[in-house]
């Protein structure tokens, strides 16, 4: 008999890169090659922002895997009386553990950090497709995006 | 006769409250009041990131007027072996400078800043209807923005 799932939500460690954390990145985006100490110096750097750039995971404790992913850069701005904006970035779901509300539990809790930063509005880029799903999160489609590749 | 205008583009200065700065966010979107000390909190907190975000502005050398601004945060990646991309943000230019390209320039700018700090991409978020203005500028519609106002 399988043992029951518990999944934890927190803040990335610098021991995730062992459970799995840049595979998981890896089925949203290239996530490419990265050396032990190209993890930590990239680490230590997103640490050192503090509450302003959060990366939060959650462990599936009984693999000892990461299951899901989300981050959330905050925007200090001048507009709206010096106003904040969290911008969300890079949520993903492993792909064997799709249909746990993983997703939502992720972006939940980056919002949430977001409205006790004081921030105004959060706000992300999406495919069409994912469109629904961060409906069911409370976001409502605002604009469009426009990028431009360097490399 | 109207004296030659003499654009000059540059980092935002402290000093730049006095020459229109936040009245020019303002036809942007809501600036709300702030006050001198604000301001200046504000500004050092952004300049504490140095090149990772950066506003920029041009001068109407003339007027003594800010004729235009835009700004970029570099978000600081896992993804692309620690990848580095570009937001930008709060690109206006006054109604009274337009049809002279200092949106471009503001644009070109900061893309330069992004290709130099080694981003892989830069993005942003606008309207349908600037569309074909940030296209002028190099980039392509590539997807979606949500967002949720927590004010």
């Amino acid at each position: 008999m399988a043992e029951p799932e518990t999944f934890k939500i927190r803040r990335l460690e610098i021991s995730d890169k062992k459970k799995g954390f840049i595979e998981l990145l890896g089925q949203l985006t290239v996530a490419g090659s990265l050396t032990d100490e190209e993890f930590d110096r990239r680490f230590e750097e997103i640490s050192s922002y503090g509450d302003d750039h959060v990366i939060c995971v959650i462990e599936d404790e009984a693999s000892g895997k990461i299951a899901a992913t989300g981050s959330v850069m905050i925007e200090k701005k001048f507009v709206r009386s010096c106003g904040k904006v969290g911008h969300i970035e890079d949520v993903v779901v492993d792909s064997g553990f799709r249909g746990k509300q993983l997703g939502k539990t992720v972006v939940e809790f980056l919002m949430d950090h977001c409205k006790a930063m004081g921030c105004y509005k959060v706000i992300l880029d999406c495919s069409v497709e994912k469109k629904s799903f961060y409906e069911k999160c409370g976001l409502t489609h605002k604009a469009i995006q426009m990028s431009k590749y360097f490399a």
